[in-house]
């Protein structure tokens, strides 16, 4: 198994849920760039269940520990590597779970391929690896924030409830007034309304994020195999329960003509824009200086209340299954901190790649 | 610049659109796979333009030479190498394109980046160096056959015009008996249609292209960052002109419930399934032998001749551009081919990744 | 900064010497061998110092956590993390190093390069980092061990003091009965008395170590680039104070005529076998079946008590510098614990790279 | 098979002895470095056989073509391919070799990994595929000239035949007076002699290649594990028939003392420089801004005539063998413009790495 992600600004994730700890560490990241614990505490607060009606009601402190790689405040080139140790995991009794795949849920290609699966809390297989992603995600947008780069990602569609358009400073401003981190707060309210439906239900639902990246320079990416798009469309899929990605217009492409969504170039105060941003920021596999867009499609979470027609691996018979327990009945919300740190370590990696960003010294 | 994919079948791209040659070295490819120039010549005359009305008329024979890597009619575990080597691609003057960016194309990220752009006929940016992947591909789809696994491409939707659904032998059947490579061909006349009408208006138009894998073993890909998923939503995004990636539902997730969606697994004659397939074989990162099924918006090709805003990079003021030439008026058809290969480079990476190709030889 | 090597089993390591902890991510073991902490401990209580007369007196416990990966006592195929907290490690004043380069120490490199340098005890340019060799040896010797092969390191030179050459049995045997760590008895009581001579001095001695890998399969390693002694001399020389790495015969073939040191094959009850092994095991950088030597050259620690000239980087100055502290005099045997450690370590990944080793499931 | 060498500056060689076509694909050269097929050709002229007495008298013209990456006279950031198609190569019978490896040469782990072997004079085996280091050499050393870096290898040593030590001017201009390449004339003439009557013996004879890369700035290579002097002796060690590698004092230190050979730092003219340069440029994986100097030490070619005894391995039997034809009686001078150029391609991607040289446009 590999567990790595990026060239030059390099995340290695470990642990499981009902390990001893979840941790990354985060290799090539500048000598000489402020970091301190609670900016990445601060991200993992955002991560983390129990804070919501909309989301598990399982509480988990997910107090990060940094083990290395910060010297008198600052980074000093050496990886950094962040630890939550795990709290309380052991209460429940997941051994129904040991030969029965969950429909829809990761656990079967684990026990098909690596034969000893830790079923308990859906192991590495857990969306608390995220945890991982999120400390490596906070580090990247700290790195990013000394270059002008911000990131943020929002709901735009939960079910067939769709958010309206709004303003980038509306829509930061509105995200932490309610529970499901949308832009627009009249959705929000419909949007809670029909998660806290189908958990009632003992059923849960998708949605739709959406991440807004400003201040990129253009130039980042490579034009045939690491562009940017392909490597943002990666780690964007990566995270469990995506099912696609999209870079700007995204899908409605297909039924537009060139002449309606090409992006037109002009000069303002001696700067190159574009009229429109149909490309969300990139085009050939480059940024061109345009605020990078893109979208992913978050299926609902698979595990339910309700019956289920699986199979018993051990006897190779079919069964049924009831999956108690307390799940989030939308993981959209909490994908969106998933989302911006996936964002962040990506354009960290092509910022120092790209010749940006200096890879080991940032006073240089 | 980077331009290589795969970890154990690795592909190195080179070459460019009006420069001496294009081609590649695939590399990792297991000795005793029995190739031939044939083997990659036939997909490379799927890809080629020329063939249709619905393709730019531009003749391009595009034949293909082997430099290395088959001993005897077999592979013998060394680096292969396919070049096409360029000809008559020099009659056309270019020069208006130098400093000019056109809307939507890739250019101007190249002149940003690299300062010296080779600006003829779009350089290393033009769709002319997919034949690289092309070869790749065309490998990838031999070794893969030896394992079972099969890999096709068609259009599903081109402007506003969508193909019914059709089981997997009709599509088969009906590509290649249409320009537009769709596998439903009521809906390929239409389409044909569409695209000449837009053609002749000076424009182009966009659409959808799926991929259906068959013959996949369980257990390919890594659950966290080397996921299935993710790497194939990278290779298609990497395509020129792709702004979308779907895997099984894809954005149809969103606005569905999971006891709607979820895959409920069953036994059926000693043989693990799911009774439906939304989530187009991968789960939690990992194949779960279910056909791979994915889909990529693909944006009209941005060369038209109807007039755009531009700027002069080199006086930095706005112009206008008319870009006239042979352009194809929908890639869609000839993105088939490229996703087609694509994707089977990905899987046959991970065919050998996870152990069901041994990395050498073909006959251990 | 990049800290990880291995391409299928990697090593991420992380820490420094007067950090919170030192340690390592060891991923791509596959599943379902059994591993326990005592089999890391037992390797790194190798390594620790304090435990002779000619290594440093200080006290370090080294006792190490395992953070993630084991699975009900056998890895699981996801990431293991072993981590040392380091204790006590601040009672000493090395703000005297901050601005001030040790003569053939790595310190001027850090400070130059990365501008933040964690001058104490070394910080991550210490030998205290290579317990994250140890850590990722320890496994890769257990994984090693499923396959019947076995490494030893030993102790061949120091000063002008050379081991006789010895059977591998008595090797075996007597290195653990000699704080040297050397094959050859007589000699090591030679060495012994030499280290503590110039320990006295306030001087230190080199050497050389040697590392035998039995068990060997013919078959590992890529002829080219990715060759197994090229792999097995990189990260021999990554060892701190190596300065020479030899593959068999090594140096010596440099005076000798083809016909002397060929290894002349020869079928022994079925078996092929050279009938010396001048190459080391390994040729045109694929292992052919003998065992794997290498020999390095290890220089005399650089931290010496005698007075030696250097600058003051921050004055831009001459100046004198004594370096007191608790320094090995001869950092040789604990080197043989890394050298083995590393060796382990490019067998592991090779034999998984070469598809000897299943790369997901032992028990495959 | 894996065939890429670098990081950032990245080699992937492909081809064989016989079959139609050596070279390789240079990936990661910026944009802007003037470049021409001459810069390329006159490193290759220095490699061909049949130039002198002390080579094999094989005529091989080894013209090369580039096929990408060159526009207007200079890299433009995509991928340089630089190709020689063999001639006249398949008048030989070598039959005689399918089946029977030859003692000490790479065909027995061929014939054994892969299956299919190519076995006409050598395959991929062969020297002829250095004809890839060479071109990637050649880029990497004009890319270095830009940054004020000159690399230089040279024979120090061949049978017993030991060069005096020569200041670097002396070397330069000695080295293209002999067909030793040794920079000691007096040495080189001895050389010769030994080295003819080797052949006529049916023999061949080993010896040391040292290569002097001066202009290094101080802070190239990383600390721990992407350590310059492991990355050198890495691809050193993989060029065939180099059996050590030696950076400064190397295998000396083993018998010295720290008080010895500890490089003492001193500041002269403002600049920071060691009196000794025993590290060879290097210390603790970084360079120091001191020449970076190694030595490799090659064996005796392994094709002789005399007779020698191995296997068949059809039948699995003993047998005897008498390699004829016209090898290299010592490889030594033609290894040192491989040295050269496998030194220049560490460096090159080293210098990117580090941030020295911009990884996208020289002209930044």
């Amino acid at each position: 198994m590999s567990n790595k992600i990026g060239e030059k600004f390099q995340i290695t994730s470990f642990g499981s849920s009902h390990g001893t700890a979840v941790g990354a560490v985060i290799d090539g990241c500048p000598a000489n760039l402020e970091l301190s614990v609670e900016d990445i505490q601060k991200e993992l607060d955002k991560r983390k269940p129990g804070t919501s009606s909309v989301t598990t009601p399982r509480k988990e402190a997910d107090e990060v520990q940094i083990l290395s790689g910060i010297f008198e405040g600052k980074t000093d080139g050496t990886p950094i590597t962040g630890v939550v140790f795990n709290k309380n995991q052991h209460s429940k009794d997941y051994s129904m779970f040991k030969n029965t795949p969950r429909p829809s849920h990761g656990d079967f290609g684990w026990m098909t391929k690596y034969g000893n699966y830790d079923h308990n809390g859906g192991g590495r297989g857990s969306g608390r690896v995220t945890i991982g992603h999120v400390i490596g995600g906070a580090i990247a947008k700290k790195l990013l924030k000394t270059q002008g780069i911000e990131i943020i990602s929002h709901v735009t569609q939960i079910g067939n409830i769709k958010a309206n358009e709004n303003n980038l400073d509306n829509i930061k401003e509105n995200i932490d007034k309610n529970p499901v981190r949308c832009g627009d707060l009249d959705a929000a309210g419909k949007m809670e309304e029909l998660i806290l439906a189908k958990k009632a239900e003992g059923d849960s639902v998708g949605g739709i994020v959406e991440t807004i990246a400003t201040g990129i320079p253009a130039g980042l990416g490579e034009p045939v195999f690491e562009r940017l798009d392909g490597d943002l469309a990666r780690i964007l899929m990566n995270i469990g329960a995506v099912k696609g990605v999209e870079i700007g217009l995204g899908f409605d492409v297909a039924s537009k003509t060139a002449s309606e969504i090409n992006d037109e170039y002009y000069i303002n105060d001696n700067h190159i824009k574009t009229k429109t941003n149909n490309s969300g920021g990139i085009i050939g596999g480059i940024s061109n200086g345009m605020p990078i867009i893109s979208r992913i499609a978050v299926k609902p979470t698979p595990s339910i209340s309700k019956c289920q027609d699986t199979i018993d691996l051990e006897n190779m018979e079919n069964k049924e299954i009831e999956i108690k327990g307390r799940h989030d009945p939308c993981i959209c919300p909490r994908v969106t901190v998933v989302a911006e740190a996936s964002t962040a370590i990506v354009l960290a990696d092509h910022m120092i790649r790209s010749g940006f960003i200096h890879p080991s010294n940032l006073d240089i």
